[in-house]
């Protein structure tokens, strides 16, 4: 699964397909309700990025996951999100990077809060922008995210997930 | 996340916790509507296996999975799906064994469809044996499952999936 050609993986992505997707971006708190962000038909993007991540893997992992074949067309054909057109969630998920140490889950091999925080807002950023080059400002088609750092209160509704890891 | 001390995963899963979680188990026809099963709060199991797979990890693999501390109590603590107590959603997921090449994706390395039902069919028997023994007959839970082969046309409902890889 590893796309370098050696090493272990820094980053690590699951990919489902979905038809509407929500998550909350805010909870809620005394004085607002909570706040979603919410896509319709489209590509649900988990990432995880592990110690050793940099700046220098972003485009091509941004590249590689908006151009892969995941997507199924009205034809039936798999499709890229960028070519159905559809919008994109993005969704930080830290816990990607656990491992099993008897019952527990252990993360020492995730990347620091910090240096976490800024490379996912790089990703978003990428995304946004090759999702705009790609379908015009017309098209109807977003990108979306969520907090990093936040509980993920994810609502999914899919023809078929068609579940993908992607590592990079 | 290779739970095998050597030698490359014949096994892959990817977990999430939900609220509530539905999946089409017989697709709308002439003569009928579409069948599902749902499960309330637990955990969804996507399950993919590759080549050289064989019964005798299934065991372990159940075992593991249902006792691992990935699901949020009521406290916030973390306790297994079997603690908790919570259901479980099994779902077939054969591009969980994807390999990017190019653009497209290939499935060179997952286990033959007949050996795949096979293992599958045991997988969710385990499931339920285990599940049945730690909750009692009496307990509100159960292990429900998508049809092998068909598209799993799921909608999941998450207070945060806590999405987790697991290979064996």
């Amino acid at each position: 699964m590893t796309e370098k050609g050696s090493g272990a993986p820094v980053a690590r992505t699951v990919l489902q397909q979905c038809l509407q997707a929500r998550l909350q971006v805010k909870p809620a708190d005394e004085h607002s309700e909570a706040e979603f962000v919410q896509i319709e038909r489209g590509m649900v993007i988990y990432i995880c990025f592990f110690k050793g991540a940099n700046d220098d893997i972003l485009p091509k992992m941004v590249s590689s996951l908006l151009n892969l074949r995941l997507c199924e067309a009205d034809s039936g054909k798999l499709v890229s999100v960028l070519d159905l057109p559809g919008s994109v969630l993005i969704v930080p998920q830290a816990t990607l990077g656990g491992k099993a140490k008897g019952r527990g889950m252990q993360y020492h091999n995730n990347i620091s809060k910090e240096d976490g925080l800024r490379l996912y807002d790089i990703f978003v950023s990428l995304c946004e922008k090759e999702l705009k080059a790609s379908a015009g400002s017309e098209a109807d088609v977003t990108v979306e995210h969520g907090t990093y750092g936040n509980r993920q209160v994810l609502k999914i509704d899919t023809n078929g997930p068609y579940t993908h890891l992607m590592e990079f």
